[in-house]
């Protein structure tokens, strides 16, 4: 992929997106590790395995939409951990419970044994489910006015259910063996199975800010970044299931072709999935137009998710 | 169990219980029809499973404690559907999950067969998973003040993770084998696995209605009472398990004893938890001794719960 062809502005007086991505990921940690119920606590096993779960692993892609997000509307730290926390234990959830058994049977995750390998399966499903719950409470609990508290607990609910990502896996279920999927049934169930809650990051980091900030028009500017990145996410996670190693993922590579799932490259084929991840990621970028230095985060956020190699 | 001893005080020109349950439970049946996720709408399988979870089954008394809460605060029926809804909706995730053959391996609930018996595991996994998310979006998507939808969700937050529903349960995995538990450990797991959401329900229904009525006073009360009842209810289902056939339960009898769980029973013995039970009920009625008519319906339920026969 041509990404180095893009610029990304950077605001005069900022730190580069690296030390900054760095720094935020280094705040997300910290902020898990204090907030996540301690090993310690009673019931030690389930807590080990919800810290396990989330701690130490990935990309922290949701988290830093969270964060540049929260950008565009001057959102407090505080209040954009919880955010960040709430979409990544709903995500490090969905890891839990996909990898067992009874859905894709997966043994590595992160470059670890995926949580019921490491623990077992009875607590794997139950430590997802406390983490969804887990989830909600760290929005609950925070001290932002309930009306954006509610706003959020919102958009998470509906990003994470069957409008969204149990939806979307339902789908993805149902798609297996199926390789006469269509393009357009392929982005559906993309759009809601990982989509749906990278889009809800950006949002809920927007709605952490200052209310007056968060436009009509930029929402719908936001939800539109979100709609693409979300896609192009997903696409460039397909390309990269063909095209690298296991180590290099820190995940089982080639897995959905052994699974008979279909892919943007089984449908697309892989050239025509690299240019639809360019073209996804200019209809992000353009969607920021009118946000100016507020978006620049979000920007190279952009670059950064198409760009990756892992 | 001698109830009979107890009266029931009724308030003068109200139905009697027997048809306030029966008029409130099938109110919750319409409103869950109406409220799930359509059977025909994509993704059909996973909706058709969440439907099942939750329709036709059980005795609704987590819907019923929301409705007689809400009676203290004089809340709107619309609001108390919701509420209802969603710790319905918790508990009947949290059934299709414990039932799977990672957890409890049971294959008859509420008389039918289990929901990865009638669909299959992931689809049971999943729609748990996406039953919990729905119960957080029906309290977001209701028409309550964002203050008091606010309070909903962190209510039913803490009362479904890990400080409530699925650390006692985790607490149960781990006690799985251990007939020597205490009466304290047996208390503290029962208090967070059955009896946090209980008492969440009487409290959600509380809240969702004026909040001047809801006084610390009058919450303190309900959360005295939740407690209490909470506890019975475990209490009486212990007991149930061994003196009932599964044909009475719906579900398998005898199964605690046949899993090497301690229960009330195996701790105590049959006429000491035959014992507890009435003094929890003691407890209950007497936490709503300043309430007067308003808490009519919850000393009825309280008399329901523990005199009930399945």
């Amino acid at each position: 992929m041509s990404c180095a062809a893009v610029v990304s502005p950077t605001s005069a007086g900022t730190v580069s997106f690296d030390t900054w991505a760095a720094e935020r990921a280094e705040r997300f940690e910290a902020a898990a590790q204090r907030m996540l119920p301690l090993a310690a606590a009673v019931p030690q096993r389930l807590h080990e395995a919800m810290r396990y779960a989330v701690l130490d692993g990935g990309k922290r892609v949701r988290p830093l939409l969270v964060f540049a997000g929260g950008e565009v509307t001057g959102a407090e730290d505080e209040a954009l951990d919880r955010a960040a926390l709430a979409v990544e234990y709903v995500h490090a959830y969905s890891l839990a419970h996909d990898d067992m058994p009874c859905m894709d049977n997966d043994v590595l995750r992160r470059g670890k044994p995926t949580v019921h390998v490491a623990f077992d399966e009875a607590t794997a499903m139950l430590a997802g489910d406390a983490l969804q719950a887990e989830a909600f409470k760290v929005l609950a609990e925070g001290t932002l006015p309930a009306a954006q508290a509610a706003s959020l607990m919102r958009e998470l609910a509906q990003a994470s259910g069957t409008t969204g990502m149990c939806g979307g896996q339902a789908i993805d279920l149902a798609a297996v063996g199926n390789m006469n999927m269509t393009f357009a049934d392929l982005e559906r169930m993309h759009r809601m199975k990982t989509g749906a809650l990278l889009k809800a990051s950006v949002l809920m980091g927007a709605l952490s800010g200052q209310a007056p900030l968060l436009t009509e028009c930029t929402r719908e500017a936001l939800a539109r970044y979100g709609d693409a990145i979300g896609l192009a996410f997903q696409v460039v996670d397909d390309i990269l299931d063909v095209e690298s190693t296991s180590a290099d993922l820190g995940k089982t590579a080639g897995k959905d072709a052994a699974h008979g799932k279909p892919t943007y490259v089984s449908v697309l084929g892989m050239e025509a999935a690299k240019a639809w991840s360019l073209r996804l990621r200019a209809q992000a970028l353009e969607a920021l137009n009118g946000l100016g230095a507020r978006a620049t985060r979000l920007r190279e956020l952009a670059d950064f998710m198409v760009c990756r190699s892992h």
